[in-house]
């Protein structure tokens, strides 16, 4: 196996035994991304210098974390303070911070490497696109907005990355890309540092090729202990087959494979029962867009006033409420949140995750649309953690994701539950 | 009248009309800081020649707002790219920061200049006290954690300040020191670019000597249009007295000041009645400090894993979760949090505002404690905006904060209420 097929764990357990360096493995990866970023286009910014001074730089130090010498792609709307953030927005070009984001810092403090800047949709809300394609099928979006980190990783770039999440943007270009992905409960991970959109939804994602690499960088986080991770059977697992009020949106292929994920999962051994979200939660979607619309009233206030020329109308609108939000509808839409937030406590108190497509389909053709959020946008209302897990497929091969929810809160449980649900439906896992 | 006496109202009427310049008002502020500042220590960074450059740039330069050429203070948690940011944490000695936080930004693209850092609780927290005294009685504190804000506001130092609020950060330090505060709706001033503790919670915050330069500086930040602030006849104006569950907690002056100044409006013509919560709001206090603590887990973080042994205990504690909050007791919080705002929806929807107390009575003496936030906890976790009106006194002559509460996103309501009834009970406003 090549060097840049390493999980992370793998990397790291060799690190540890003496059998590979940081630099090593490191310049594996760069050379894959030589190889291959001219087709995938996944870096916003990479400097192999940086990163391989970096490398070197652990590669002289003592172990600081399980995931010492370990390069990470973060996506590039969350500063680092020694490569650009540059958000995809030509206000920002070449713009460099002078501080790493909360979430990067801490992988800085774990002696992780900073691989490079991965691509997103601008500002990870709208107006323009990134040329990102998906790995699996070149001529399919990645999905997005964190498409770089979902392309990076499912293409052998780097084995970790961070994304974030206010709609849909980490669990579905995970989904489309046949990766792992991890949005935690919202407010659990720092948002500091990342560009905000909305206060009620911004949550930072992360992204590997295993649950255990997801655990991992989870345990970074501290989002969950070591014990609370121990291996859990797949015999009696409780789990809830959800197929939201989104269903008919969904394509055929998607709604057969969720299917046919929770009959793999009852054949090991799983109690799978069904769980029906009662009709209040309808109107969620539609609700969540309402709420993140107006989160950018405040957010991109400052680039509308000090550079309007330059940026796009999609940001105008939004700070000048062109959707006509009212006051009324704002606590509407926020107390209707809040009530299924509960109601939800209620429906999946007794799983131990409720299942999920990740996506309405396989990853759409072409790179002009990112795909939609339709079976992200009700939990990221929900605040709940939410993990993608890959490995069911279309009759072509590409990826469709499941998405496995837990309770608000409950993100050490629903990494275990993933890693024991992943060893079922990932074929890779297993190897 | 002295020119540090100036509103930023009536500064810039005179700057507009060619009576006065930027350069001489930033001169006669620092004069002003030059005589007070041994004595009230409002100011972690001020560098005159910064704060005159600015001044000076503006004076060359067409009017860019009503604040175009304004000085302003800034709490030192959120950063400014022209002056260090220092957080009163060792650990941020001389740190200067690339980029202006989100709400600098706004005031930066208006063309107000940033005068200088204001003191504050370390990280806006806990940790070390900052050394600030309350300009109307020195052996007091001006509360906290926006000491400096409040202080520098008070004594005339500057007009207008920034502050932040995740418990009783904006409103207590505006009670103890007699100013105007604002504390808009959660989410609709980004919190981009300041420290962050609680993400349920955290909220810039607005300072300033009248209801008029509250009201300038929130239509900076789009809170309200000039249409919305027309002015408002203090008769027949609908006021819900609240006494809140923590009235046994008041002193008896603070709670005499508070039927003292309901019996002043309704002497001016407005309709008072009582409101009174009902006992589910009797926990909100205690939720409130599981929800702004736990925050904590996160937020200090990078600072606790890369610079263990310089952190003060406090975030040790906080980032290791001492207080022991489990997922459910978190869930059960937040929850409690939210069915309160619709509680609070439907009891005030018929008033234009609710008056309750800002703080438990005047400061306290001696600066070890920054006073208690009380009057705040509720509200902050309400999410609703609530303004500090000065002008009630105790025997001493000490100020009593009077607090006007609205619903979400009734900002603009607010701060109309908040000038007509200002008008009755800050005798300043009339002059």
């Amino acid at each position: 196996m090549p060097l840049w097929q390493l999980t992370a764990g793998e990397a790291a357990r060799r690190m540890a035994a003496g059998q590979l360096t940081s630099e090593a493995y490191t310049q594996a990866l760069l050379e894959r991304i030589a190889q291959r970023e001219p087709q995938v286009q996944a870096w916003a910014y990479l400097d192999a210098e940086c990163a391989l001074a970096q490398a070197r730089a652990r590669d002289r130090e003592p172990r600081r974390s399980p995931l010492h010498g370990i390069p990470v792609g973060v996506k590039d709307v969350i500063d680092t303070c020694d490569q650009p953030t540059q958000h995809n927005s030509p206000l920002y070009q070449g713009h460099q911070p002078s501080e790493d984001a909360n979430c990067v810092a801490v992988l800085r403090a774990a002696g992780a490497v900073i691989l490079g800047k991965t691509t997103t949709l601008e500002f990870a809300c709208g107006g323009r696109l990134p040329p990102t394609r998906n790995p699996h099928d070149l001529e399919r979006t990645p999905g997005g907005s964190s498409s770089g980190s979902g392309a990076a990783v499912a293409d052998g770039m780097v084995p970790l990355a961070l994304a974030t999440q206010t709609g849909g943007s980490t669990i579905r270009p995970a989904a489309f890309c046949g990766v792992y992905g991890f949005k935690p409960t919202f407010g659990r991970l720092s948002f500091a540092g990342a560009k905000h959109y909305s206060p009620h939804l911004d949550t930072i994602g992360l992204m590997a090729r295993s649950a255990g690499d997801l655990a991992l960088l989870a345990r970074l986080y501290r989002l969950a202990t070591e014990e609370e991770l121990a291996p859990l059977p797949v015999r009696g697992l409780r789990i809830a087959l959800c197929e939201t009020p989104m269903w008919n949106q969904a394509d055929p292929q998607a709604q057969a494979a969720l299917h046919a994920a929770a009959d793999q999962l009852a054949r090991a051994g799983a109690h799978v029962t069904p769980l029906v979200l009662d009709s209040a939660f309808d109107a969620l979607t539609q609700q969540q867009d309402t709420i993140m619309q107006d989160g950018g009233r405040g957010a991109f206030l400052p680039e509308y006033l000090a550079h309007p020329q330059q940026l796009h109308a999609e940001f105008h609108r939004k700070v000048e409420n062109q959707y006509g939000h009212t006051a009324q509808q704002m606590r509407d839409v926020l107390d209707a949140a809040a009530l299924r937030r509960i109601d939800f406590e209620r429906a999946s108190a007794d799983v131990d995750a409720v299942l999920t497509l990740s996506a309405p389909g396989v990853a759409p053709t072409g790179i002009a649309s990112q795909g939609m959020a339709t079976f992200n946008r009700i939990w990221t209302a929900l605040h709940v953690p939410c993990i993608n897990v890959p490995g069911m497929r279309d009759t072509n091969g590409l990826p469709i994701g499941m998405q496995l929810v837990q309770r608000r809160y409950e993100d050490a449980r629903l990494l275990r539950v993933a890693a024991s649900v992943a060893a079922v439906l990932d074929t890779r896992e297993g190897a």
